[in-house]
């Protein structure tokens, strides 16, 4: 790991980062992505100018849980040729025209016998969809309706230029070292070949989020995963999975994090753990509209982050969530359907939860009663009928400073956004009222 | 126990064995039972034609809890005679007509008089009511409203022939053993004259039960017993408190099984014993407009059965409850409100219950994360938009069997019929995917 | 103490005593108290004539937990006069017109000099706010918006003749002993001058139950606190925190009892102490209009008593609250805003809830089953369809008497109020059926 060489990179204002997490989306948006392939090695590639990931391969035939790391599949091109010898469906063009993990094929066949052979998708005629036989040996391409139904009888040559052979799955991290051993884990996948809400929207954010938290001082120990989603997480756990259980006090999976519309939020399997409890604080203080899926709507590395036996405390907090939205899964998922303000909206709220997650503690008053606020200028010195009001909330994070409670929990209780707290808490701390309860000092 | 013989009657067909029920009724209606006596036995009698159970006698004069089995009652015949020497009310005619336990008499007296020992329902004229005085001597007659006002003035004569003097009383049970010594709890009454819906339902339901029981294998034990109601149930506690405190997980006191009109439920005290549990996920899957009480509404054995320090999980499945419909406890609960499909309503709401307890057990997956299951065939090779939707119940099935959750919970969570999990764990269970927790080998 | 001469007061008909809180309002009403001085001592005087209270000094510098012991304050007169020498704001009027601890002052100013010591509500124009500076040194005068803005210019002699030195803070106690150490701790403030509902209401309120409490049998020990809100319960609680942690299963703080129109509750902190389910049975079952405020609402002495570490189980029950009536903290929350029916209205809450605190105990039944209440007169001899809801109190009562529930949450459990199920308890405790948990006796 060479920390260093990430703190020498041009600063970021974090506020307005959305044009360049785009740019970066952008550039890893033509490359092939498969679960495993030199699509991945490039794309980390590329995020190590920002971030300095830790690379590891995995050997193809590594026995992961119930898995097993399949070979490595690579592709230089893929074409279906007409009479005319014209590429009438061209990986070149989109690399979605090949299901992933074609296996390498040059055959010539009739219209008839191509058409089991193609993928579209008739209620939206003129996407490409995606589709993948990771784990059965297929050939196959996608291609709009339309075009599909405007293919001429005759015969065609179809070439998948690919190879299937024993490798290796490549997967990074990055960990960011804090105050404590206690680690949040953030998680991200880079398999999907051209999409862009789902899924450079999620590398490209967890990037940012990387450079974010090396910006700054951190109580929590961060441990930040780019793997091909489930084998990939599997893969990871597999050799983590102690340490994980042992230090993750909240994750997050990060993906479809880019579009404009909407903000929502799936639980983990638990529903109550502190990544839960973070991401419904801020999106329920700062963006009242968001969705709450349940975990009956996951699809993503939650799947094995929260299985039975593992049960990391892992949550998702999304814009548009996949199969959500109608560009899921096809040519539509694009980087105009995920802009720069979209990627800064999903950048904002999990800094956010980050932010909260690094705030949140359990604070006890220090003395019985309440302290006397007056003579510290924290009390109006007139006592009327206003004088409530004005140190309302105030008093109300000492009521409810007893050592049981967290911030979230306090901010539930009294109604403040938890973000109104923080310097509260700041003003009471150095006043001596309040400590936080893993810093010793109980009142009681 | 005579368990053999029941083998040997004709088969039944359990999913249209309302007929046979009905006759069953039929054949056991114009019997005059009570809470002792020689109807009760006759009843049984004709039950062990049908189950072989076995027949226990109490003295009269037994100590159960805080009560005393009662002098036994028998009756030979009663009525009203008018100054014609007319039986203007008669036993014959419906042994309603006599007030349960009424005392012997032969007795002249005015019309004035003879009211005092008279009992209609003015707001249901043309009912016959049900009355007892099982624990102070009386006599009486009951009769309708309509003819009550048609009485002549005039001398009558009453002559109830019974007998009130030490004997016993008399219940019966059946045990069917299973692969534990855990047992479900089946208990009905034999104690009213001829009524159908609240009482013949009960007990012939409770006899086609425990045929379908007996033609099945039984990992419960089943323990089902016919007792007269109140006095009968606490005389069977006082007797196995001790062994049903061990051994029963689940029981249901069967009574109004046999009308069409409503399902409805009462619960145990506790409110959330298994059999409350089974009862409210068969009703909630199978019959969505079924009616829930309150343990407030109850009226039947659960009163005993769910007593402070006896505390059995025992709840109430039924059709229309008891004191809910307008026939209950008159003439007019007959076989014509009692009827073929509504006993076997009754019979299969049950069957469904028992058969969920069969059922029912705590699951663990035995891979960490998702298994493959692509490789078993459970899975689409092909990864599209649609794959999710394919096989959502059974990675719901596995993401909660994390060994903390019976299938009911299991089904109230991931919102599928508990049903349709029974083939899903089936198969999971056959791929070595899932065990049940008490069978060993725990993932985690 | 001085217990004995309470019994030689005349008799209080405690179902008809608010003329006589009203007059005993009166008589406190002129008197100017403040946190300390010779107008909390003579109010005392005037209450010990009605109860045995024992007064105590605590004298000024005294450390409290976070805070000291003010000076005490005592005022002989103070205006402010014209150039004509007239009296044009008066204390003599009214003692609101003086700013609570204000400074000792003989100063000729001009009106625009005037004015920065001058306190009116514009938005209450005929009212005299209640205005206070216990803990910065100021003086000033407050009057009625309308007669501020008739004010002259010209010059004005403003005069305070008041004393702020080393004295005594000063408060009292009653303890009424009762057959257990148990305690039920009552509070109420004596520092408000001349204001009826917020705050003579309290201890006028507070006096009369302690008189019926003297007058009947105790369960529980009372204690009854008569101090200056804030720092006198401050005050109180440093010198008997252990005790009242050890020994108070309930309190409520008096304030607010005396108008006509609300009935509210204001929760302990932690909102299900034995306090918070007596007051919510009480209200709910015979005040079912009232309102429930949060502990956000909070304002009293509850501030300190529910204070974490202090953690006391105090709820205030209260007629129209501080803060949410229009008079609150002016020269309107006057003795016609405070009626004779208001306060017996207060009084009778207060006494209910009492009485509830010593009716409420857990019991259980003594057999198992139903007991026989038939041959206890206790249950209809003719069994009949209406037989049920003659006994349905009892026995819901008896159903759910299996110690691990008190009368207040049978009664929540069945739906009865809860004052209904004592002559109930009575009977069944008599006959031997139930007993008190803490009597001996287990059934089980």
């Amino acid at each position: 790991m060479d920390d260093g060489t990430a703190h020498e990179r041009p600063p970021v204002d974090f506020d307005d980062c959305g044009p360049a997490m785009h740019a970066l989306a952008a550039e890893l948006f033509p490359i092939c992505r498969s679960i495993t392939g030199d699509g991945v090695r490039e794309t980390l590639a590329i995020l190590r100018r920002h971030i300095p990931l830790t690379v590891h391969e995995v050997p193809s035939g590594t026995q992961v849980f119930d898995w097993v790391v399949p070979p490595e599949w690579n592709i230089r091109d893929a074409c279906v040729l007409d009479e005319r010898g014209e590429r009438v469906i061209d990986f070149r063009r989109s690399n979605l025209h090949v299901v992933g993990y074609s296996v390498p094929v040059d055959v010539t066949l009739s219209l008839g016998e191509l058409q089991e052979h193609l993928h579209s998708l008739e209620e939206q005629p003129s996407a490409v969809p995606y589709v993948t036989s990771y784990y059965r040996e297929r050939w196959g391409f996608c291609l709009s309706h339309e075009q599909r139904l405007a293919l001429p009888e005759g015969t065609y040559r179809a070439v998948v230029d690919s190879t299937l052979q024993p490798g290796s799955l490549t997967y990074a991290e990055l960990i960011l070292p804090g105050a404590t051993e206690d680690e949040v884990f953030l998680s991200t996948y880079i398999c999907h070949p051209s999409m862009a809400n789902n899924e450079l929207s999620g590398p490209v954010v967890a990037a940012f989020l990387a450079r974010w938290l090396a910006s700054r001082p951190r109580r929590y120990t961060y441990r930040i995963v780019f793997a091909p989603e489930t084998i990939g997480a599997l893969t990871y756990l597999s050799r983590h999975l102690d340490v994980l259980r042992e230090r993750v006090v909240a994750g997050f999976n990060l993906t479809c994090l880019g579009d404009d519309r909407a903000y929502s939020y799936l639980p983990s399997r638990d529903g109550s753990t502190l990544a839960d409890r973070a991401a419904l604080k801020v999106l329920g203080d700062t963006r009242p509209g968001f969705t709450a899926y349940s975990y009956l709507d996951r699809g993503s590395d939650e799947r094995q982050y929260c299985s039975p036996g593992v049960d990391l405390p892992v949550a998702s907090v999304m814009r548009s969530k996949y199969r959500e939205y109608p560009e899921y899964h096809t040519s539509l998922d694009d980087l105009d359907l995920v802009t720069p303000a979209g990627l800064q909206g999903g950048f904002g709220v999990l800094r956010d939860c980050l932010e909260l997650l690094e705030q949140n503690r359990v604070y006890r008053t220090t003395c019985l009663g309440e302290p006397q606020l007056g003579r510290r200028g924290l009390y109006p010195s007139l006592g009327t009928k206003a004088t409530h009001e004005a140190v309302a909330v105030t008093l109300d994070l000492l009521a409810y400073a007893d050592g049981s409670r967290d911030l979230i929990s306090i901010s539930d209780t009294i109604g403040a956004p938890v973000a109104r707290l923080y310097p509260l808490v700041e003003t009471l701390v150095r006043e001596g009222l309040l400590v936080a309860d893993d810093a010793g000092g109980p009142a009681s």
